[in-house]
C-alpha cells in the first residue's frame, strides 16, 4: 500500500540550501514541500558565518533584522606569527570587510541551528513546515519531450519513505513533481541517484574544529584571528554568547583509518584538540571552565558537480554541487546564494511569466561561481597550510601574504563583487550609462530620500526578493526640457507594445514590474506633481549623491533593470527602449491584454 | 469594611507621565503600584509626537526600537502661504530637526494608545500592571518631622475607591506609601487635593483637532506642514497608517458656552472642522472616503503649578504641573521627561544610596524647564495665531518668521539642548576640560569602537537608564607616561576614601557606578592589556573622532560623570579627584566596607 501525491516543487534536504529555497518559494506563494531525513532540526555546531552579501540577501527577504539581533558581529581580523623567541605575537590588525560598498561591513557568526530557525519560522508563517524524518528512495525523470516541455505536467516521479512509520502505518509515498531540488548536502542522494559525478579531489589536509567558551588573555580573541606558530596553525572565530570556534590544523597521518582512507574521529577527542590549540596560543593562556560545545574533524575536498541539473526539472544546490575548505567561511553562503539564484527563476516559470529556458541560467551562473570559489580556495588554503616565516625560514609565509590575499579576495569572500557573466539575463551593451554600476553584480547600496516624507531610504530595501523585476528610472534634474522628455517616455511606455504592458496581464504593470523613479536635486525643491502618474508608485530624490555613486548622467534619463535577486541585469538610456524590450523578450512570455 | 496596604511608591494616573514613572521604577526593582480611574487603556487620539531627545530617553530604557518600528517618521517641514491670487502655495521646505547632534533626527508620530502600550508591556515584564478603574478619594501627608526624615516610614496616607466594585465587594482601600506621584493630568486630583495652585492664564485661542486619512494633492501632506491662508491656519501632522492629524485654528466666540466660559464641543462636529480645513487647503483638494478617526476641541492654557511637591513625599508630574499649547508637540515629551528625571532619584533614595535631599532637584530642574516651555510657547503660539503676510498686509507673518523661530527654538523643541542649572547634581567648575560637552545637557552621542571586537558602539547605548552613575574615563593616548599616570590613578581610586569605594557597599563598585574607559588612537593598535583591570569593565577606542567632538585633550586623563538620566553632571581632570569626591559627597551616602 502506498500514498500518492503531486506538488509543484519538492525540496529534498532542510539545510541552508534547502531551507533558503523552500522559504523563498513559500514567500512567492509556490506550491512547495520540503523533506529531510533527520528527525529534528540542528541545535549545535556546523557552519556559522554569514558574509556581507548574504546579509543583504537575507535583508531582501526581510530576515536580516533577526539575524543581526541574534548573531555576533565580527569587524576586525588579526594575525599572529612567531617572534625571534619563537613565541607568537600580533603582527597585524585590519578591517575584516574591505570593500567600501558593504551595507553590512561585518560577518555575522551564529550557530547553524539558530540560522536555520529563522528560515524555518519565516517558512512556517507562509504555511510550509519541514516534513521529517522522510527520505527519498527512488527518482525518475520523464524522457517524454512533450511532457518535459509542458508546465502543467509533473515529469519527475520520486518515492519517499517515512522513516518514523511504525506498525501498519503507510511508509511509502509516490510523489509526482514539476521540479525537484536536491539540497541534500555533500553526500547528496539526489546527485548520486541521477549519476552526476563530482570532479576534483580531496586534499590531505585535516582540520579539527572545536566550539568553546575560552578563558584567555589573547587580546584579539573577539576578532577573526589567525595564529601561525611552530606548533601549527589555528583560526579563531568569535561567536554568539562568548563562544569561540577554533579551527586547528592537524598532521594527517595518524588520523586516517587505513582501511577506509577516511578520517577516523575515534582517534581524536576534544581534549586533545584543545591541547594542540593551547600550544599554538603560547605565550597566551588558553583554558576553559565550561567544557566543549561541539567538535568535529574534516578533510578538505575541492570538488564540483559535473552538472547542476537534469533536463531543468531536477536541480542540485549547495554542498550537493560543490565542496571546499571552510576556512574562508563560504560554505553556507554559497549554498544560500545558489538557492537565492534559483528560487525566483522557478517562481517566474511556474507563474507563466518566464520561459523555462530561464532555468538554464541557474547552472550557467552558479557553476561558474563554484569554479571561481574552488580556484580561490586552492590559493587561500595554500596560505593556511604553509609554514610561517621565522628567523630560520625566511621563505615562510608572513602576515603580509594573508594581508595581500584578503585585499585581493575581499570582494569574493564577502560576496559583494560576485559577478554573473553576460547571458539572456545580463546585458552589458549600455554599461557606459552607469559607469560605476557593474552589470552582472549586485545593485550597489545607496541612501535616497523619499519624496513624500523625506524619509532616508536604502535603495536595496526597495528591491525586495519578491519575484518582480525592478525598473529604476533615473530621471535626472527635472528641467522643463527633461519634464517634456519624461512625459514622452511615459507615453511610449503606455503603448501595448512596450515591455511594461506586453509582459503584464491585463495592464497590471505592477504585478510583474516595480517602477522606482529617482530624481536628482535637493529634497527641499521636490514636488512629485511634475512626475507622470506611471512613474509615481515609488519616488525618490537623489539627494545622497546617488547619481555620482552610480556614474549616471543627471542630464539624461537612464533605466537600471534590477533582477529579482538584486543583481543588475541591464542599464540603458531611455533612447534605447528597443534594447530594453529585446532584453525582456529573450526570456519573458508576452501576456499583454 | 476597608482593605489596608503599604507600598513604596504609589503612582496615580496611567498617562504618559504616570506610565513612564511606573515603568522606570518597575525596571529599577522598586515596590511600585499604579492606578487609573479609567476602566481601560486609550485606543485613539490624544498626543502623538515623540521628539528627538525623548526617543533617546526611550532608547535608554531599551524601548526605542519598537517605538520606531510602529511609528511614522517626520523628517521635513513645509510652509504654505497665500500668493497674489490669494491661493496658498509652498514657500519653504526645511529639515524638521535642525540640531546636528540628534541621534534620531526626526519626530516619531504614533497615537498615544500605541505609545502607552509599549510602556504597559515593558512594565508588565517587570511584574507591574495598572490597577483600574481605581480613583483616590483622600490624601494626607504626615507632619511628623521624624517620620518624614526616615526612609523606613510610610508618611503618606491615601484612600482609594474601586470604581467597578459591585454588591458587597470591598470598595475602599487605605494605602500607606513612602512616596506618591500625581501623574493625573491637567485636572489633577492630587494637585487640587493638596491645594497646589496653577499660575498663569488661558488664552482665547481655540483649536480643533481631527485625525483623518485624507485624499489630497497637497505634495507635502507627509511632512509637518503649516498652511496660513485667508481662511485660517492649519497644521498637518503625518501619522502612522496614512493617517494625518490636522490642527485647525477656529474663531473662538461662538464655540464658548457663555454660562461656563468653557469650550462647548456640541457646537462643533468633525464635518464642520474638516470643511474649515478644506477651505484653508485651496487650491489643493482635501477629501476623505474613510471618515474621521478622532476629533476634539481645546483652548490653549499656559499655566504652571506653584509647587511640584509636598515635603518631597508627594510629587506631581506632567500635565498636572504645566499646561501649554500642543502646537510644538511638547506635551507628552515634557511629561515623560519629568518622570525620567524623577524616577532614578526616587530609586537611589529608596535603595539608600542617595540622601533624600536629592529629591529637591526634581522641582529645581523640571519647574525651570516648564517655565522655559511656557515662555517658548507664548512666543511660538503668537506666530500661529497671527495673520499671514499678503500683498495687502505687509506686516503679516511670513514663513521667514517661522523659519527663524524653528532655528531659534530647534534645540528646545527637540529637547536636545535642554539644560539643567548648576546644583548639587550639575557641577560646572571644570567645564573647560570638555569644551564641547555642556555640563547640565544630555551626553552628546558619538560612535566609538569597542576594543575587544571592534564593534562600533553608540556611547549613548552604553548609558542605559539603570539608576547607576556612569564614570567615563577618557585616557587619551596611551604613551608610556600616560600608562604610568593611569596606573597611579587606578591606585588612588582603589583607596577606601575614593568615591568609587566609599559609596559602594562591600567594594562592589559596579553596583553603583559603571566605569567606561575611552582611549584615543587607531583601532588597529589597541591592546587592552595596557589598561588596569579596574578600568576594563567596558573599554572603547576613540577612533571616531570622539575626543574632538567632546573637546577633550587626548594628552590628559579626563572624567566625564554622566547622571543616570543621561545628563552630564560633572567633568573633571584626573588631577582634581577631590572635586569629584566632593561632587558625589553632596548627595550620596557613604556605605564603604
Amino acid at each position: 500500500m502506498s500514498l500518492e501525491s503531486c506538488v509543484d516543487v519538492l525540496v529534498i534536504g532542510a539545510g541552508p540550501a534547502g531551507l533558503m529555497c523552500a522559504n523563498a518559494l513559500a514567500m512567492a506563494g509556490v506550491d512547495v514541500r520540503i523533506i529531510d531525513q533527520r528527525p529534528t532540526k540542528l541545535t549545535v555546531g556546523q557552519a556559522d558565518g554569514i558574509q556581507s552579501r548574504t546579509i543583504e540577501v537575507w535583508q531582501s527577504y526581510g530576515l536580516a533584522e533577526r539575524l543581526i539581533h541574534e548573531g555576533n558581529q565580527v569587524h576586525m581580523s588579526a594575525f599572529y606569527g612567531p617572534n625571534e623567541r619563537g613565541e607568537v605575537e600580533c603582527t597585524k590588525r585590519e578591517r575584516l570587510v574591505t570593500p567600501l560598498t558593504a551595507c553590512f561591513p561585518f560577518i555575522i557568526t551564529l550557530h547553524q541551528g539558530a540560522i536555520e530557525s529563522i528560515l524555518l519560522d519565516s517558512m512556517s508563517q507562509h504555511g510550509v513546515k519541514v516534513d521529517q524524518p522522510v527520505a527519498p528512495s527512488a527518482i525518475e525523470v520523464s524522457e517524454d519531450i512533450e511532457e518535459l516541455a509542458s508546465m502543467s505536467s509533473y515529469p519527475v516521479k520520486i518515492t519517499l519513505e517515512r522513516l518514523d512509520a511504525v506498525g501498519d502505518a503507510i511508509k511509502t509515498e509516490s510523489v509526482r513533481a514539476k521540479f525537484v531540488i536536491g539540497g541534500d548536502g555533500a553526500h547528496s542522494w539526489v546527485r548520486r541517484a541521477l549519476n552526476i559525478t563530482m570532479d576534483g579531489e580531496n586534499t590531505d589536509s585535516i582540520w579539527g574544529v572545536i566550539d568553546v567558551k575560552p578563558d584567555t588573555d589573547l587580546p584579539d580573541i573577539r576578532k577573526l584571528t589567525k595564529i601561525q606558530s611552530a606548533h601549527g596553525t589555528c583560526m579563531v572565530i568569535p561567536r554568539e554568547d562568548d563562544i569561540v570556534r577554533l579551527y586547528i590544523q592537524l598532521s594527517g597521518g595518524d588520523l586516517i583509518d587505513p582501511s577506509t582512507g577516511r578520517v577516523d574521529k575515534s582517534r581524536m577527542n576534544p581534549e586533545k584538540l584543545f591541547e594542540v590549540a593551547r600550544k599554538i596560543f603560547q605565550p597566551f593562556e588558553l583554558r576553559t571552565s565550561t567544557g566543549f560545545e561541539w567538535w568535529t574533524l574534516y578533510t578538505v575536498g575541492q570538488r564540483i558537480a559535473s552538472s547542476y541539473s537534469v533536463r531543468e526539472r531536477v536541480f542540485i544546490a549547495g554542498d550537493a554541487c560543490h565542496t571546499h575548505s571552510p576556512k574562508a567561511g563560504q560554505g553556507m553562503n554559497a549554498s544560500m546564494n545558489d538557492s537565492h539564484n534559483l528560487a525566483w527563476k522557478l517562481s517566474q516559470v511556474l507563474r507563466g511569466w518566464a520561459s523555462p529556458s530561464l532555468l538554464k541560467t541557474y547552472e550557467l551562473e552558479r557553476r561558474q561561481f563554484a569554479q571561481d570559489l574552488i580556484a580561490f580556495d586552492k590559493e587561500y588554503s595554500a596560505l593556511f597550510c604553509g609554514n610561517p616565516r621565522t628567523v630560520e625560514n625566511q621563505n615562510g609565509l608572513s602576515h603580509e601574504n594573508f594581508f595581500r590575499a584578503s585585499k585581493k579576495f575581499g570582494g569574493f569572500i564577502t560576496g559583494l563583487d560576485v559577478q554573473y557573466a553576460p547571458s539572456a539575463l545580463v546585458n552589458v551593451k549600455h554599461q557606459g550609462c552607469a559607469s560605476n554600476l557593474v552589470i552582472g553584480q549586485r545593485m550597489l547600496p545607496q541612501i535616497f530620500v523619499r519624496a513624500a516624507d523625506a524619509l532616508p531610504v536604502q535603495i536595496q530595501d526597495m528591491l525586495p526578493a519578491d519575484v518582480r523585476f525592478k525598473v529604476l528610472v533615473f530621471m535626472g534634474i527635472l528641467t522643463d526640457t527633461q519634464i517634456a522628455n519624461v512625459n514622452s517616455l511615459a507615453a511610449q511606455l503606455r503603448k501595448p507594445s512596450s515591455f511594461l504592458q506586453k509582459y503584464a496581464a491585463h495592464g497590471d504593470v505592477s504585478s510583474v514590474f516595480d517602477i522606482i523613479t529617482i530624481v536628482a536635486g535637493r529634497k527641499e525643491e521636490a514636488s512629485f506633481l511634475d512626475v507622470p502618474l506611471l512613474f509615481r508608485p515609488h519616488w525618490s530624490k537623489g539627494g545622497g549623491h546617488g547619481y555620482e555613486t552610480f556614474g549616471i548622467d543627471p542630464a539624461a534619463i537612464t533605466f537600471v533593470i534590477v533582477r529579482p535577486d538584486g543583481y543588475v541585469g541591464m542599464v540603458a538610456p531611455s533612447t534605447a527602449l528597443d534594447d530594453v524590450d529585446r532584453y525582456f523578450s529573450s526570456f519573458l512570455i508576452p501576456r499583454g491584454l
